[in-house]
Parts: structure tokens; C-alpha cells; sequence
């Protein structure tokens, strides 16, 4: 890229600090919790129509979307549907002859609760010393505004890219990822795709996926005195808890990622687990939800699949779960995931980092689910996790993003659409 | 009691069959769940006014009742209070000269839940066989039914004891005894009572304590990616269990009582568990309810006392445990009880007994709690537990009386009047 492109680009995404600020906080302020991200959505769509983007706002067809095979009903879907719940999808149309790239985003956050935890309002995006605090500031709505900030200094300065750049703002990341997945099942593709989840500016090239079950164990109720007659659903539980962690053991030590030299993504949680309905019954039925890890390369079945024959065995060993199988039931899930370290994008992304003084980017695994999964495998799109914000500010009390992190992302993102989607001169 | 007197009481017992079968349909037909025994108990004084009794119906003064040490509130009882949830107290005057007796019983029933593990609607009261089904026939509506029947059986005959008898019809016997508590606290009394819990007609005059705790235990919630920066309170919850079922075992060896040759009533269960909000995140806590039963001779206190012992050992074997301390709070009790086997009430029954055809009774102990222990700590009251229908058709499907058994409870009852109140000449 020429210098003078380089400096004016630079110049327009330092003149832009307070519209992003403004627009953060905006978004902030719009509590997009699951099926209440209408608002923000349509904040997002105005703001991609002033830039003079084509925009696509469109609520995704409920029984098209669910019948696809990645997708996965979560509690409350049946009375949400897609009812006030757009999808958008701007589209910076090129001057022809260079890559395409999406830069996606999900608009959706998770729950303020416990609230006695925030110092902060969650919903007020209070701006204290560069940072500006709130449910969804670093998860994701920092990502999305860099995103639609470095396309607004290509057009602020009167950059055009040769290929399409596409911002791409879904919904239900946190639930399993079909946001993503209408946007495939609409027809969006590109060469590339950065998700700009918070990473501190990270490049994830690969990343866990993620498998949910439900495991109902069967005990038999009886009344204290008479327990012996009883089987306790908790006791037998117990059982089903180690199963599980002895999986896991078993996992870590056989399964394995070059971007993982820590341990592949194998996690195993019991999430929650409900048992008995009165204190004075022996529990007859306990209800285990767990979350298993797999690692790029693994696929749901063969997870399923180990699953399934460990839960056979601890229940072959114990005479009341032979007689009285274990209820199994996959809730949800969404795919693990990995970009080739040899693929261009890669190798451009790198550049752009070494010339934005990141230095010699290493490509990391990420032990968690995104939407990179889905471009990967929906949208045929190879796609990197590469965003402003600190991961670990995702989920919790007084979650933050520094204005100055999404101010580097913003320009970072600017270059990779000169480098990647190449300038019309 | 003279043969003539006996041979009469017997054939109005005889002659009631029909009235008796009437009243305890009509009665199962109210489904005096907590909260809806009005109707149930509406019914149940209009027949003791109609009997020509003395009758005191009476919503008792939630403040009265709740300041009493043994009051125990339950889930739902601050919205509901005593509105519209009478008690009914029959007083059948004696011609002086006698000792008085109350034959207690309460009218509140539990839930009929599941519904589909029922063939007979638990609310009609079917008549099939001589037998009547429904939620409450045998626990206890046959037992108050033969109660009334008992004191309408003299009064037909015209024979007039010389004690008080009081017909006792109460509520929240399921929900820790309190409306045992309230009568004792309106001022009644007799020498000596009978509960017509079902007990096939065995003689209880020993039964259990039993005490509920709720058990909160601490972890750290995280997310799966950093899970050993997480502490599963449902893995913590494993160390609580055992402990309390070393503490069973312990007492099992440890306690004993004369009349439970099998083994005190000392059963733990842990009744409910739930744990965890969300299923991809470490566990942050659990809350575990159970319940502790104690023999007659032990106190509340006592029990509490080895339990906190209990649980501060193995908090103190665990790292976390001992930095997160267990929470513990008791949520409910109703004490242990016996009567002594040489009160002069137990050789009545005996005697009773024995002239109707039972034979020679052994005294039984019960691993349950029941209003026993309120007439005998709250009302000064010597009692046991003697009633018609199955204990084992307690709280389950398909629960059931037979009319036959009610018969029999009837004619022992008012020959238990007449033994041990005396007759008028």
C-alpha cells in the first residue's frame, strides 16, 4: 500500500475516535439480550445505510434455518423465532478484481446477572479513563464498531477496494451460532472473514468446538424410613461425574492440536445439575447438563460416540444403572474449527501485524466456540478470530473495551481490506 | 363396660357403614391440598355441629403461631397464612367424673403428583371392592372419619361418657405440625389421644424426629476454556454427601431406642440438589436439602450439634472448603416422641385391643414424623398413633382405604372412649 493511502487511512481512523466512542456507547446502551436485539440491530443498519453501504436487514426464515443440521433449538426459541430479531449485513461493494472479506460481528450479550456485581450500570456505557464499561463492550460490540469504522475511513478517505468488504452483524452467537448460519444459508460468502471477537488483538486460527447433553439418571423415591427400599439419583450421579471426568483425563492425554501445545480443548463441565423434588424423599431423578470440548479435526459424532461408550461402561459396573439405563440426550452443539497456516489470509494478516508493530503474530487455539466455525463450514469462507478487547473480559461483572484497543483494531482492519481486498487506484 | 352397653355401640358402629362411606368420599372429593383445606374442613364441622358437639373453628393468629419455637415456616407460608384455612375442634362434653381424650387427625393431604401414575382420579373418591381411593383416604381422612363415626356411634346409642372427648381436625401435618401446635396453643388438652394416622391398627408410641438443612456450597464459577481457574461446587458437593452418610452410619451404630429393635430412625437423605445456572460453565454453586431423622430421647440440638461437627471435618480435609466455608441453615423440624409403655393409656388400648380381636399388641416405633410429638411436648397430651389403612399407602399412586378397616378403627375408638372415659350410668 502506498504510504500516502497508509498515512490518509491513519489520519481518518484517529478523526473517527469520537464517532466510534459515540456509537459504542449507543450500542451499549441497547441491552441486546437473547431475542431483545431489534434495537440494537437497527441501530447498526442505520449506521451501515449513512456510510452508503447496500444493507440487508432480514429476519430469518425460522423452519429454513431449523432445518439445517447445525442448527440448535436453545430455551425460549420456539416463542422467539426471528420476530424483531434482524439479522444485517452491510455491504461495501468493490471496484472489482480483488479478494472479498468479511468483517463479522454478533450483536447479541449475555445476561447482566448477578447485577450486585457491577460497579457499573451494565446498560449505562459509562466512559471512564479510555474505557468504556457495559454487557457486551468487549463482547462483541468493540469488534463490530471497529468493523464498521475502518470501512467508514475507506470511504472517509475516499479509498475504494478492489474486492467487496462485507460487515456482517448477527444474532444468537451466544446460542449456538445459527446467526451465523442463516448468513450462509442466505447466500453470503467471501474469500475471507475476520470475526472480531475479543482477543486482544490474538490471532485465533483455531478453536474448540463445543457439545452439550443432557444425562438423566434414574433413582427411585421412597420415603426416609423406608430408604433401603429408595436408590438415590444423587448418589448414582456420583458415578456418571467421575465417568465423565475420567473421559476427560482420558482425552487430554490421547487428543491433539498444533495450536494447542498447552492441551487440546477437551474440557469436560458439569454445567448444572437438578435433583429430587422434595428434601424429605430419597431423589428419584437427577438431571446433569454437560459441556464437552473437541478439538479441530475431532467431529460431534466421534465425541457422541465416546460419550456414549463411557457412559456404557460405568453403567455396565453398577447393577441399578444396567437395569435402569441413563438417559442421554445431545442438546446442542457447534463444531470445532481450524484455518491452514498456510493459507494467504494468513500470511497477509501477519504482514499487517508486523507493519502495525504487533510484531511476529503466533497463531493460537482458542478453547472456546465462536461464528468462526460456521463461516469455515456454512459459508466456505476461511475465516481468523481477531478482535479488540481482553477475552477475559467476556461474561463477567464490569466488563470493559479500551477505546484505544478498538481504535488499533479499527486501523488494523482498515489495512487488512487495503492488503487483502487490494485498493482501485 | 357391660355387654349390653358393648353390643349396642357395636351395632350403631355397624348401622353408620353408610354415613361413614358417604363422609369419607365427600371428604376426598376436597382436594385439601396446603393452602385449600377450607372446603375439607368446612365439611368436617357442619357433621360435628350436626352430631349436637361443642364446635370451635377457628383460623389461628400467624403471629401467635409464629412465635413459638416450634413453629416452622414452609415455602408458601408467608403468602398464605391462615386465611380461609380453618382448624375444627369437636367437643363431644362428658358427664364429669372421666378422663378426657382427643382423637386427632389432620384433614391437609400432599400433592397427587404425577398424575399419569394414577388409574383412579385421585379426587374422586371410587368405591371399588369395599375399598375407597383417592389422595388423603388413608392418610388421613379414613382415620378422621372414624373418629366422628366413633363419637356418633355413643351418641346414637345414647350413651354418654364421663370425660370430654374433642374430635381434633387440623391442617399442616405435612408442613412441620404447625396446626397441632395451634390447637395446643388455643388450650386444648386431654389425658390422653389418640392420632389415626394409618397404621393397620399397630400401635405407635414411638416415632421419629426429623430435621431439614439446606446446604449451600461454594466453587468459582469459570468458564470451560480456563476451567482449572473454576471449583465445581457440584465435585465439592461429593465430599458433603459422603460426610453425611458417614454420619448416618455413624449414628445407625451408635443410637438406639427399645422400640426400633431394627435400628433407630437416624436416615439421612439428601433430598434435592441444584447446582449450577448455566450448562458451559463451572459449577459455582450448589444447595443441597436433607433430612435427618432422630429417635425418641435426642433433641434438635443435639442432632444439629453432630452435623455441624460432621461438616466441619471434612471441611477442614479440603483446601477449599476450608477458605469457603459450607453454608448451613435448618429449614424445618418437628421433634421425636414417645409414651412411656407403662402409661396407663397403653394398657386401655391394650385391653381394647385385645377384646377386639387384635390380640396382644406389641408397641411399634415409626421412622416418621407425625402430630404425636406436638400433643405430647405442646399440649401435654400422652399419645399414639393408631388408625386405620395402610401406613405403605401413604404419598403414593392409587392410595386407597378399605371401608372395612374404617369399620374396625370405629368400633376400637369408641371402645377406647368407653374404657377410658368412662360411661354415665
Amino acid at each position: 500500500m502506498a504510504t500516502s493511502v497508509n498515512s490518509k487511512l491513519q489520519q481518518a481512523v484517529t478523526d473517527l475516535a469520537d464517532k466510534r466512542a459515540e456509537l459504542l456507547v449507543a450500542l451499549v446502551r441497547c441491552p441486546s439480550l437473547l431475542g431483545q436485539e431489534g434495537d440494537a440491530q437497527r441501530l447498526m443498519a442505520e449506521r451501515l445505510v449513512d456510510l452508503g453501504l447496500e444493507v440487508d436487514v432480514w429476519e430469518p426464515d425460522v423452519d429454513e434455518v431449523r432445518r439445517h443440521p447445525a442448527f440448535c433449538a436453545y430455551p425460549g426459541f420456539e416463542e422467539l423465532g426471528y420476530r424483531d430479531r434482524p439479522m444485517v449485513v452491510g455491504r461495501l461493494a468493490g471496484a472489482g478484481g480483488g479478494r472479498s472479506l468479511i468483517l463479522q460481528g454478533h450483536m447479541d450479550v449475555v445476561s447482566a446477572e448477578p447485577r450486585a456485581a457491577w460497579a457499573h450500570d451494565p446498560w449505562g456505557g459509562e466512559q471512564v479513563d479510555g474505557k468504556v464499561y457495559g454487557r457486551g463492550s468487549a463482547d462483541m460490540k468493540g469488534g463490530l464498531v471497529a468493523a464498521l469504522s475502518a470501512v467508514e475511513a475507506l470511504v472517509a478517505s475516499g479509498i475504494r477496494p478492489r474486492g467487496d468488504v462485507l460487515i456482517q452483524s448477527v444474532i444468537d452467537e451466544e446460542a449456538y451460532s445459527n446467526g451465523a448460519l442463516a448468513c450462509a444459508l442466505r447466500g453470503y460468502r467471501a474469500d475471507a472473514a475476520i470475526v472480531g471477537e475479543p482477543t486482544g488483538m490474538e490471532v485465533i486460527a483455531a478453536h474448540a468446538g463445543v457439545s452439550h447433553f443432557r444425562i438423566t439418571v434414574e433413582g427411585r423415591s421412597a420415603h426416609p424410613a423406608h430408604k433401603t427400599e429408595g436408590v438415590c439419583a444423587i448418589e448414582k450421579s456420583m458415578l456418571v461425574y467421575r465417568a465423565l471426568m475420567d473421559l476427560e483425563a482420558d482425552r487430554r492425554a490421547r487428543v491433539r492440536h498444533p495450536l494447542f501445545p498447552n492441551g487440546s480443548p477437551v474440557e469436560i463441565v458439569v454445567g448444572t445439575m437438578h435433583a429430587g423434588s422434595w428434601r424429605s424423599s430419597v431423589a428419584g431423578e437427577a438431571v446433569l447438563e454437560t459441556r464437552l470440548g473437541f478439538a479441530p479435526g475431532e467431529t460431534i459424532e466421534q465425541v457422541q460416540a465416546e460419550l456414549v461408550e463411557r457412559l456404557r461402561v460405568v453403567s455396565h459396573a453398577d447393577p441399578w444403572l444396567r437395569d435402569h439405563p441413563l438417559g442421554l440426550e445431545r442438546i446442542g452443539y457447534t463444531a470445532s474449527a481450524d484455518l491452514p497456516i498456510e493459507h494467504p489470509f494468513v500470511g497477509v494478516v501477519r504482514g499487517v501485524a508486523r507493519a502495525g508493530g504487533l510484531g511476529e503474530i503466533e497463531l493460537q487455539g482458542h478453547g472456546a466456540g465462536n461464528d468462526m466455525q460456521s463461516l469455515i463450514h456454512h459459508a466456505q469462507t476461511p475465516a481468523i478470530v481477531w478482535g479488540p478487547g481482553a477475552s477475559d473480559a467476556a461474561h463477567v461483572a464490569n466488563e470493559f473495551v479500551e477505546l484505544a484497543d478498538v481504535e488499533r483494531a479499527t486501523r488494523l482492519y482498515a489495512e487488512t481490506i487495503a492488503a487483502w481486498c487490494g485498493l482501485a487506484t
